[in-house]
Protein backbone atom coordinates (compact mmCIF):
# COMPACT_ATOMS: atom_id res chain seq x y z
CA UNK A 1 0.00 0.00 0.00
CA UNK A 2 1.18 3.66 -1.01
CA UNK A 3 0.81 5.79 1.82
CA UNK A 4 1.06 9.64 2.29
CA UNK A 5 0.99 11.41 5.45
CA UNK A 6 -0.49 15.13 6.08
CA UNK A 7 1.16 16.90 9.07
CA UNK A 8 -1.17 20.02 9.51
CA UNK A 9 -0.78 22.67 12.06
CA UNK A 10 0.73 26.27 12.47
CA UNK A 11 2.98 24.68 15.46
CA UNK A 12 4.41 22.05 13.49
CA UNK A 13 4.75 23.89 10.57
CA UNK A 14 6.29 26.67 12.44
CA UNK A 15 8.75 24.28 14.66
CA UNK A 16 7.31 25.08 17.36
CA UNK A 17 6.45 21.35 18.22
CA UNK A 18 8.59 18.55 16.95
CA UNK A 19 6.64 15.98 13.89
CA UNK A 20 7.11 13.14 16.39
CA UNK A 21 3.20 12.39 14.97
CA UNK A 22 4.72 11.41 11.80
CA UNK A 23 7.79 9.66 12.47
CA UNK A 24 5.49 7.13 14.36
CA UNK A 25 2.95 7.11 11.35
CA UNK A 26 5.59 6.15 9.10
CA UNK A 27 7.71 3.63 11.15
CA UNK A 28 4.67 1.81 12.25
CA UNK A 29 3.50 2.18 7.80
CA UNK A 30 6.71 0.74 6.87
CA UNK A 31 6.93 -2.36 9.24
CA UNK A 32 4.01 -3.26 8.30
CA UNK A 33 5.14 -3.68 4.94
CA UNK A 34 3.87 -0.60 2.89
CA UNK A 35 5.65 1.91 1.42
CA UNK A 36 5.29 5.48 2.78
CA UNK A 37 5.38 7.54 -0.26
CA UNK A 38 5.57 11.07 0.86
CA UNK A 39 5.47 13.60 4.05
CA UNK A 40 3.34 16.89 3.74
CA UNK A 41 3.22 20.02 6.75
CA UNK A 42 0.79 22.21 6.11
CA UNK A 43 -1.11 24.92 8.02
CA UNK A 44 -4.12 25.13 9.77
CA UNK A 45 -6.26 26.59 6.41
CA UNK A 46 -8.57 25.23 3.90
CA UNK A 47 -6.80 25.73 0.87
CA UNK A 48 -3.53 24.53 2.24
CA UNK A 49 -5.28 20.93 3.54
CA UNK A 50 -7.14 20.51 0.40
CA UNK A 51 -4.12 21.13 -1.91
CA UNK A 52 -2.45 18.48 0.47
CA UNK A 53 -5.57 16.36 0.20
CA UNK A 54 -5.59 16.62 -3.54
CA UNK A 55 -1.94 15.68 -4.44
CA UNK A 56 -1.71 13.22 -1.99
CA UNK A 57 -4.84 11.22 -4.19
CA UNK A 58 -2.83 11.36 -6.78
CA UNK A 59 -0.26 8.49 -5.72
CA UNK A 60 -0.99 7.16 -2.56
CA UNK A 61 -3.92 4.99 -1.93
CA UNK A 62 -3.78 5.53 1.86
CA UNK A 63 -3.86 8.93 3.71
CA UNK A 64 -2.61 9.70 6.70
CA UNK A 65 -3.52 13.14 8.63
CA UNK A 66 -2.76 14.51 11.84
CA UNK A 67 -4.06 17.51 13.36
CA UNK A 68 -7.31 19.73 13.30
CA UNK A 69 -10.09 17.76 14.74
CA UNK A 70 -10.72 19.46 17.42
CA UNK A 71 -13.47 22.00 18.77
CA UNK A 72 -11.72 25.60 18.14
CA UNK A 73 -11.91 27.46 15.25
CA UNK A 74 -8.94 26.71 13.36
CA UNK A 75 -9.72 23.15 13.97
CA UNK A 76 -10.35 22.82 9.97
CA UNK A 77 -9.21 19.39 8.66
CA UNK A 78 -12.52 17.90 7.82
CA UNK A 79 -14.42 20.58 5.96
CA UNK A 80 -11.42 21.10 4.14
CA UNK A 81 -11.19 17.42 3.37
CA UNK A 82 -15.02 17.18 2.33
CA UNK A 83 -14.54 20.58 0.06
CA UNK A 84 -11.51 19.18 -1.74
CA UNK A 85 -13.80 15.91 -2.60
CA UNK A 86 -17.10 17.63 -2.64
CA UNK A 87 -18.79 16.29 0.12
CA UNK A 88 -20.87 17.30 2.67
CA UNK A 89 -20.30 17.86 6.17
CA UNK A 90 -23.04 15.88 7.75
CA UNK A 91 -23.81 15.39 11.89
CA UNK A 92 -23.19 11.64 12.30
CA UNK A 93 -24.88 9.74 14.83
CA UNK A 94 -21.82 7.35 15.76
CA UNK A 95 -19.50 10.06 16.57
CA UNK A 96 -22.18 12.31 18.65
CA UNK A 97 -22.62 9.19 20.37
CA UNK A 98 -18.63 8.35 21.14
CA UNK A 99 -18.85 12.32 22.09
CA UNK A 100 -21.60 11.86 24.82
CA UNK A 101 -19.74 8.72 25.75
CA UNK A 102 -16.72 10.94 26.86
CA UNK A 103 -18.49 13.86 27.52
CA UNK A 104 -21.37 13.11 30.32
CA UNK A 105 -19.46 11.12 32.77
CA UNK A 106 -16.98 14.09 32.75
CA UNK A 107 -20.19 16.85 32.80
CA UNK A 108 -18.49 18.14 30.31
CA UNK A 109 -21.14 20.33 28.34
CA UNK A 110 -22.06 19.42 24.55
CA UNK A 111 -21.26 23.00 23.69
CA UNK A 112 -21.76 24.26 19.91
CA UNK A 113 -18.07 24.33 19.30
CA UNK A 114 -17.50 20.30 21.01
CA UNK A 115 -20.33 19.47 18.61
CA UNK A 116 -18.44 20.21 15.35
CA UNK A 117 -16.48 17.48 16.19
CA UNK A 118 -19.55 15.20 15.09
CA UNK A 119 -19.62 16.97 11.77
CA UNK A 120 -18.22 14.51 9.45
CA UNK A 121 -17.67 14.53 5.70
CA UNK A 122 -20.86 12.05 4.30
CA UNK A 123 -19.88 8.42 4.62
CA UNK A 124 -17.58 8.74 7.03
CA UNK A 125 -16.90 6.24 9.66
CA UNK A 126 -15.98 7.46 13.07
CA UNK A 127 -13.07 5.93 15.16
CA UNK A 128 -13.77 5.94 19.12
CA UNK A 129 -11.29 7.97 21.00
CA UNK A 130 -10.23 6.65 24.04
CA UNK A 131 -8.14 9.08 25.41
CA UNK A 132 -9.78 12.67 24.14
CA UNK A 133 -12.69 13.97 23.12
CA UNK A 134 -12.30 13.96 18.97
CA UNK A 135 -13.04 11.00 17.21
CA UNK A 136 -10.82 9.43 14.54
CA UNK A 137 -12.32 9.51 10.94
CA UNK A 138 -11.89 7.10 8.12
CA UNK A 139 -13.29 8.34 4.51
CA UNK A 140 -13.48 6.33 1.46
CA UNK A 141 -13.38 8.07 -1.48
CA UNK A 142 -12.24 7.25 -5.43
CA UNK A 143 -10.75 3.91 -4.33
CA UNK A 144 -8.49 5.80 -1.89
CA UNK A 145 -8.81 6.11 2.28
CA UNK A 146 -8.19 9.11 4.36
CA UNK A 147 -7.52 8.19 7.61
CA UNK A 148 -7.90 11.75 9.83
CA UNK A 149 -5.91 11.86 13.65
CA UNK A 150 -6.00 14.10 16.00
CA UNK A 151 -2.67 16.08 16.48
CA UNK A 152 -2.37 15.19 20.09
CA UNK A 153 0.05 12.35 20.09
CA UNK A 154 -1.46 10.36 22.76
CA UNK A 155 -4.71 10.19 21.13
CA UNK A 156 -3.12 9.90 17.56
CA UNK A 157 -1.32 6.69 18.75
CA UNK A 158 -4.39 5.09 20.46
CA UNK A 159 -7.06 5.40 17.60
CA UNK A 160 -4.28 4.26 14.74
CA UNK A 161 -3.28 1.22 17.06
CA UNK A 162 -7.13 0.26 17.67
CA UNK A 163 -7.70 0.45 13.30
CA UNK A 164 -4.21 -0.62 12.38
CA UNK A 165 -4.56 -4.05 11.41
CA UNK A 166 -6.59 -2.98 8.72
CA UNK A 167 -3.50 -1.91 6.81
CA UNK A 168 -1.04 -4.93 7.68
CA UNK A 169 -0.12 -5.91 3.50
CA UNK A 170 -0.36 -10.05 3.93
CA UNK A 171 1.96 -9.92 0.82
CA UNK A 172 4.42 -8.11 1.82
CA UNK A 173 7.01 -8.37 5.27
CA UNK A 174 9.93 -5.92 5.98
CA UNK A 175 12.25 -6.74 8.06
CA UNK A 176 15.53 -4.21 9.27
CA UNK A 177 18.63 -4.32 11.21
CA UNK A 178 21.13 -1.97 12.33
CA UNK A 179 24.87 -2.07 12.75
CA UNK A 180 27.30 0.70 14.01
CA UNK A 181 30.59 0.20 12.29
CA UNK A 182 32.83 2.42 14.69
CA UNK A 183 35.72 4.08 12.75
CA UNK A 184 34.27 3.23 9.16
CA UNK A 185 34.07 6.71 6.84
CA UNK A 186 30.22 6.72 4.82
CA UNK A 187 32.86 7.17 1.59
CA UNK A 188 34.86 3.46 2.21
CA UNK A 189 31.52 1.49 2.21
CA UNK A 190 29.76 3.35 -0.40
CA UNK A 191 31.25 1.00 -3.43
CA UNK A 192 30.15 -2.26 -1.54
CA UNK A 193 26.73 -0.59 -0.81
CA UNK A 194 26.15 0.40 -4.70
CA UNK A 195 27.68 -3.06 -5.94
CA UNK A 196 24.75 -4.97 -3.49
CA UNK A 197 22.16 -2.80 -4.48
CA UNK A 198 22.54 -3.52 -7.83
CA UNK A 199 22.67 -7.06 -7.35
CA UNK A 200 19.62 -7.39 -5.37
CA UNK A 201 17.36 -4.32 -6.92
CA UNK A 202 14.09 -4.03 -4.97
CA UNK A 203 14.80 -6.68 -2.29
CA UNK A 204 17.40 -4.60 -0.48
CA UNK A 205 17.62 -1.46 0.76
CA UNK A 206 21.35 -0.41 2.19
CA UNK A 207 21.46 2.64 4.00
CA UNK A 208 24.59 4.33 5.94
CA UNK A 209 24.24 7.27 8.12
CA UNK A 210 27.26 9.07 9.11
CA UNK A 211 26.81 9.28 13.06
CA UNK A 212 29.55 12.15 13.59
CA UNK A 213 31.73 14.60 12.16
CA UNK A 214 34.62 14.63 14.69
CA UNK A 215 37.24 13.77 12.53
CA UNK A 216 38.51 10.76 15.21
CA UNK A 217 35.68 9.61 16.76
CA UNK A 218 33.89 9.06 13.20
CA UNK A 219 31.20 6.21 12.60
CA UNK A 220 28.38 5.10 10.53
CA UNK A 221 25.19 3.79 10.97
CA UNK A 222 24.44 0.78 8.61
CA UNK A 223 20.90 0.12 8.00
CA UNK A 224 20.20 -2.74 6.12
CA UNK A 225 16.25 -3.29 4.89
CA UNK A 226 14.06 -5.76 2.69
CA UNK A 227 10.38 -6.16 1.37
CA UNK A 228 9.97 -10.11 0.71
CA UNK A 229 6.13 -12.17 0.44
CA UNK A 230 8.35 -14.35 2.36
CA UNK A 231 9.29 -12.84 5.90
CA UNK A 232 12.01 -15.72 6.57
CA UNK A 233 13.32 -14.83 3.81
CA UNK A 234 13.37 -11.47 3.84
CA UNK A 235 15.36 -11.83 7.56
CA UNK A 236 17.58 -14.34 5.82
CA UNK A 237 18.85 -11.70 3.47
CA UNK A 238 19.40 -8.84 5.58
CA UNK A 239 21.55 -10.80 8.23
CA UNK A 240 23.62 -12.42 5.26
CA UNK A 241 24.32 -8.76 3.71
CA UNK A 242 25.07 -7.59 7.20
CA UNK A 243 27.02 -10.21 7.95
CA UNK A 244 29.01 -9.13 4.90
CA UNK A 245 29.71 -5.42 5.59
CA UNK A 246 30.30 -7.19 9.70
CA UNK A 247 33.31 -8.67 7.77
CA UNK A 248 34.71 -5.86 5.77
CA UNK A 249 34.63 -2.96 7.98
CA UNK A 250 33.55 -4.62 11.39
CA UNK A 251 36.87 -4.69 12.50
CA UNK A 252 36.26 -2.18 15.27
CA UNK A 253 32.90 -3.30 16.20
CA UNK A 254 33.08 -4.98 20.83
CA UNK B 1 10.03 35.71 2.67
CA UNK B 2 8.09 32.71 2.07
CA UNK B 3 9.97 29.80 2.87
CA UNK B 4 9.46 25.96 1.90
CA UNK B 5 11.74 23.16 3.50
CA UNK B 6 12.22 19.57 2.10
CA UNK B 7 13.42 17.05 4.16
CA UNK B 8 15.04 13.97 1.69
CA UNK B 9 16.18 10.90 2.87
CA UNK B 10 14.22 7.36 3.23
CA UNK B 11 15.39 7.13 6.96
CA UNK B 12 13.26 10.07 7.76
CA UNK B 13 10.60 9.19 5.37
CA UNK B 14 10.18 5.82 6.53
CA UNK B 15 10.33 7.39 10.61
CA UNK B 16 13.61 5.47 10.98
CA UNK B 17 14.86 8.46 11.92
CA UNK B 18 13.05 11.66 13.72
CA UNK B 19 12.81 15.19 11.84
CA UNK B 20 14.55 16.87 14.02
CA UNK B 21 16.18 19.00 10.97
CA UNK B 22 12.49 20.62 9.92
CA UNK B 23 11.81 21.62 13.26
CA UNK B 24 14.92 23.25 13.83
CA UNK B 25 14.75 25.15 10.35
CA UNK B 26 10.91 25.97 10.77
CA UNK B 27 11.66 27.60 13.99
CA UNK B 28 14.78 29.49 13.10
CA UNK B 29 13.19 30.97 9.58
CA UNK B 30 10.14 31.69 12.10
CA UNK B 31 11.69 33.77 14.78
CA UNK B 32 13.88 35.57 12.00
CA UNK B 33 10.75 37.06 10.50
CA UNK B 34 9.94 34.65 7.91
CA UNK B 35 6.39 32.69 6.66
CA UNK B 36 7.23 28.40 6.45
CA UNK B 37 4.73 27.90 3.95
CA UNK B 38 4.77 24.29 3.53
CA UNK B 39 7.37 20.90 4.42
CA UNK B 40 8.01 17.83 2.13
CA UNK B 41 9.13 14.84 3.28
CA UNK B 42 10.64 12.88 0.41
CA UNK B 43 12.89 9.91 -0.36
CA UNK B 44 16.44 9.60 -1.92
CA UNK B 45 14.87 9.34 -5.48
CA UNK B 46 15.76 11.92 -8.07
CA UNK B 47 12.00 11.94 -9.59
CA UNK B 48 11.07 12.39 -5.84
CA UNK B 49 13.30 15.36 -4.78
CA UNK B 50 13.22 17.05 -8.40
CA UNK B 51 9.05 16.96 -8.17
CA UNK B 52 9.54 18.84 -4.54
CA UNK B 53 11.87 20.99 -5.79
CA UNK B 54 9.70 22.22 -8.50
CA UNK B 55 6.45 22.18 -6.38
CA UNK B 56 8.26 24.36 -3.34
CA UNK B 57 9.78 26.58 -6.35
CA UNK B 58 5.71 27.34 -7.66
CA UNK B 59 5.17 28.98 -3.90
CA UNK B 60 8.39 30.03 -2.18
CA UNK B 61 11.72 32.44 -2.63
CA UNK B 62 13.54 30.44 -0.15
CA UNK B 63 13.72 26.46 -0.24
CA UNK B 64 15.93 24.95 2.22
CA UNK B 65 16.53 21.26 1.61
CA UNK B 66 18.46 18.70 3.97
CA UNK B 67 20.23 15.33 3.70
CA UNK B 68 21.56 13.54 0.13
CA UNK B 69 24.72 15.50 -0.16
CA UNK B 70 27.21 12.81 0.92
CA UNK B 71 29.57 10.85 -0.91
CA UNK B 72 27.20 8.00 -0.65
CA UNK B 73 24.94 6.32 -4.21
CA UNK B 74 22.05 7.84 -2.93
CA UNK B 75 23.67 11.16 -2.14
CA UNK B 76 21.25 12.65 -5.35
CA UNK B 77 19.97 16.02 -3.92
CA UNK B 78 22.38 18.20 -6.32
CA UNK B 79 22.43 16.35 -8.86
CA UNK B 80 18.30 15.77 -8.93
CA UNK B 81 18.17 19.85 -8.30
CA UNK B 82 20.65 20.10 -11.36
CA UNK B 83 18.33 17.89 -13.55
CA UNK B 84 15.34 19.65 -12.31
CA UNK B 85 16.60 23.29 -13.19
CA UNK B 86 18.50 22.56 -16.18
CA UNK B 87 21.65 23.19 -15.04
CA UNK B 88 25.12 21.61 -15.08
CA UNK B 89 26.70 19.75 -12.79
CA UNK B 90 30.37 20.61 -12.45
CA UNK B 91 33.44 20.93 -10.43
CA UNK B 92 33.45 23.60 -8.14
CA UNK B 93 37.10 24.58 -7.43
CA UNK B 94 35.90 26.64 -3.93
CA UNK B 95 34.14 23.69 -3.13
CA UNK B 96 36.95 21.13 -3.99
CA UNK B 97 39.53 23.58 -1.45
CA UNK B 98 37.05 23.17 1.30
CA UNK B 99 36.92 19.62 1.00
CA UNK B 100 40.67 19.93 0.96
CA UNK B 101 40.64 21.64 3.76
CA UNK B 102 38.52 19.08 6.05
CA UNK B 103 40.48 16.08 4.56
CA UNK B 104 43.93 16.14 4.25
CA UNK B 105 45.02 17.46 7.83
CA UNK B 106 42.58 14.33 8.73
CA UNK B 107 44.35 12.01 6.19
CA UNK B 108 41.15 11.43 4.40
CA UNK B 109 41.91 10.28 0.74
CA UNK B 110 40.19 12.18 -1.70
CA UNK B 111 38.30 9.08 -3.59
CA UNK B 112 35.71 9.44 -6.65
CA UNK B 113 32.77 8.93 -4.36
CA UNK B 114 34.22 11.85 -1.87
CA UNK B 115 34.97 14.05 -4.94
CA UNK B 116 31.33 14.26 -5.99
CA UNK B 117 30.58 16.46 -3.11
CA UNK B 118 32.52 19.38 -4.99
CA UNK B 119 30.14 18.71 -8.03
CA UNK B 120 27.89 21.43 -7.60
CA UNK B 121 25.34 22.67 -10.38
CA UNK B 122 26.62 25.89 -11.99
CA UNK B 123 26.66 29.13 -10.39
CA UNK B 124 26.82 27.70 -6.91
CA UNK B 125 27.99 29.42 -3.84
CA UNK B 126 29.12 26.20 -1.21
CA UNK B 127 29.25 27.32 2.25
CA UNK B 128 31.71 26.11 4.34
CA UNK B 129 30.90 22.62 6.53
CA UNK B 130 33.17 23.61 9.81
CA UNK B 131 32.07 20.01 11.49
CA UNK B 132 32.17 17.39 8.70
CA UNK B 133 32.95 17.28 5.22
CA UNK B 134 30.10 17.94 2.50
CA UNK B 135 29.70 21.33 1.84
CA UNK B 136 26.25 23.35 2.12
CA UNK B 137 25.30 24.68 -1.52
CA UNK B 138 23.46 27.88 -2.28
CA UNK B 139 21.85 27.78 -5.81
CA UNK B 140 20.27 30.88 -6.68
CA UNK B 141 17.66 30.26 -10.10
CA UNK B 142 14.42 32.03 -11.78
CA UNK B 143 14.48 34.92 -8.44
CA UNK B 144 14.88 31.73 -5.91
CA UNK B 145 17.26 31.01 -3.75
CA UNK B 146 18.07 26.91 -2.48
CA UNK B 147 19.88 26.52 0.25
CA UNK B 148 21.37 22.99 0.46
CA UNK B 149 21.99 21.19 3.96
CA UNK B 150 23.36 17.92 4.40
CA UNK B 151 21.22 15.67 6.64
CA UNK B 152 23.14 14.94 10.12
CA UNK B 153 22.06 17.87 12.65
CA UNK B 154 25.31 18.82 13.25
CA UNK B 155 26.82 19.84 10.30
CA UNK B 156 23.39 21.21 8.77
CA UNK B 157 22.90 23.31 12.36
CA UNK B 158 26.57 25.00 11.76
CA UNK B 159 26.14 25.41 8.20
CA UNK B 160 22.52 27.26 8.41
CA UNK B 161 23.63 29.59 11.54
CA UNK B 162 27.07 30.77 9.46
CA UNK B 163 24.27 31.95 6.93
CA UNK B 164 21.07 32.81 8.58
CA UNK B 165 21.98 36.57 9.20
CA UNK B 166 20.99 36.65 5.50
CA UNK B 167 17.80 35.42 5.86
CA UNK B 168 16.73 37.67 8.88
CA UNK B 169 13.94 40.20 7.68
CA UNK B 170 14.64 43.40 8.17
CA UNK B 171 10.75 44.78 8.19
CA UNK B 172 9.03 42.27 10.13
CA UNK B 173 9.51 41.27 13.40
CA UNK B 174 8.21 37.90 15.24
CA UNK B 175 7.25 37.97 18.77
CA UNK B 176 5.68 34.83 21.25
CA UNK B 177 4.81 33.48 24.60
CA UNK B 178 3.24 30.43 25.43
CA UNK B 179 1.39 30.00 28.71
CA UNK B 180 -0.44 26.72 29.59
CA UNK B 181 -3.82 27.15 31.60
CA UNK B 182 -4.53 23.82 33.57
CA UNK B 183 -8.16 22.88 34.63
CA UNK B 184 -9.16 24.86 31.19
CA UNK B 185 -10.63 22.82 28.10
CA UNK B 186 -9.64 24.14 24.22
CA UNK B 187 -13.26 24.32 23.90
CA UNK B 188 -14.29 26.98 26.61
CA UNK B 189 -11.52 29.08 25.42
CA UNK B 190 -12.70 28.52 21.62
CA UNK B 191 -15.30 31.85 21.33
CA UNK B 192 -12.81 34.14 22.67
CA UNK B 193 -9.94 32.87 20.75
CA UNK B 194 -11.97 33.24 17.47
CA UNK B 195 -12.98 36.66 18.85
CA UNK B 196 -9.78 37.84 18.82
CA UNK B 197 -8.01 36.70 15.99
CA UNK B 198 -11.09 38.40 13.89
CA UNK B 199 -10.61 41.36 15.36
CA UNK B 200 -6.84 41.55 14.83
CA UNK B 201 -6.47 39.87 11.44
CA UNK B 202 -3.10 39.17 10.31
CA UNK B 203 -1.26 40.78 13.12
CA UNK B 204 -2.39 38.22 16.06
CA UNK B 205 -2.69 34.70 15.84
CA UNK B 206 -3.59 32.52 18.89
CA UNK B 207 -2.99 28.46 18.83
CA UNK B 208 -4.39 26.25 21.59
CA UNK B 209 -3.19 23.19 22.01
CA UNK B 210 -4.62 20.40 24.29
CA UNK B 211 -2.22 19.20 26.34
CA UNK B 212 -3.68 15.89 28.03
CA UNK B 213 -6.29 13.72 26.98
CA UNK B 214 -7.65 12.78 30.93
CA UNK B 215 -10.55 14.25 31.82
CA UNK B 216 -9.31 15.32 35.28
CA UNK B 217 -5.80 16.35 34.36
CA UNK B 218 -6.75 18.19 31.39
CA UNK B 219 -5.24 21.35 30.40
CA UNK B 220 -4.58 23.66 27.60
CA UNK B 221 -0.87 25.39 26.16
CA UNK B 222 -2.11 28.40 25.11
CA UNK B 223 0.67 30.47 21.84
CA UNK B 224 0.28 33.72 20.92
CA UNK B 225 2.11 35.33 17.93
CA UNK B 226 2.69 38.68 15.96
CA UNK B 227 4.46 39.70 13.21
CA UNK B 228 5.07 43.31 13.01
CA UNK B 229 7.55 45.91 11.37
CA UNK B 230 7.73 47.53 14.72
CA UNK B 231 9.15 44.62 17.14
CA UNK B 232 7.91 46.56 20.12
CA UNK B 233 4.61 46.89 19.10
CA UNK B 234 4.17 42.76 18.18
CA UNK B 235 5.59 42.06 21.51
CA UNK B 236 3.24 44.39 23.36
CA UNK B 237 0.21 42.90 22.06
CA UNK B 238 1.11 39.44 22.28
CA UNK B 239 1.49 40.66 26.17
CA UNK B 240 -2.14 42.26 26.10
CA UNK B 241 -3.39 39.66 25.16
CA UNK B 242 -1.98 37.03 26.89
CA UNK B 243 -3.14 39.10 29.85
CA UNK B 244 -6.80 38.97 28.62
CA UNK B 245 -6.96 35.10 28.62
CA UNK B 246 -4.86 34.86 32.12
CA UNK B 247 -7.87 37.07 33.52
CA UNK B 248 -10.11 34.87 32.00
CA UNK B 249 -9.14 31.65 32.35
CA UNK B 250 -5.70 31.70 34.46
CA UNK B 251 -7.85 31.00 37.87
CA UNK B 252 -5.44 27.89 38.16
CA UNK B 253 -2.46 29.02 36.79
CA UNK B 254 0.13 29.24 39.87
Amino acid sequence: MEIAIISIGNEVLKGHTSNSNYTFLARQSTLMGNHVKRGYIVSDDPGEISWAIGEAMSHASLIITTGGLGPTYDDMTLESIAKALNLSLVKNDAALEMLRKRMIPRKIPLTPERMKMAELPEGSEPIFNPVGSAPGVLIRHSGRQILCLPGVPQEMEAIFNSVKERYQNPDLHYYEESLEFPGTMEGEMAPLIKEEMKKFGDRLYIKSHPLSGSASGYSVMLEISSYNKDAKEAERLVREELELFRKRFGKNIQ
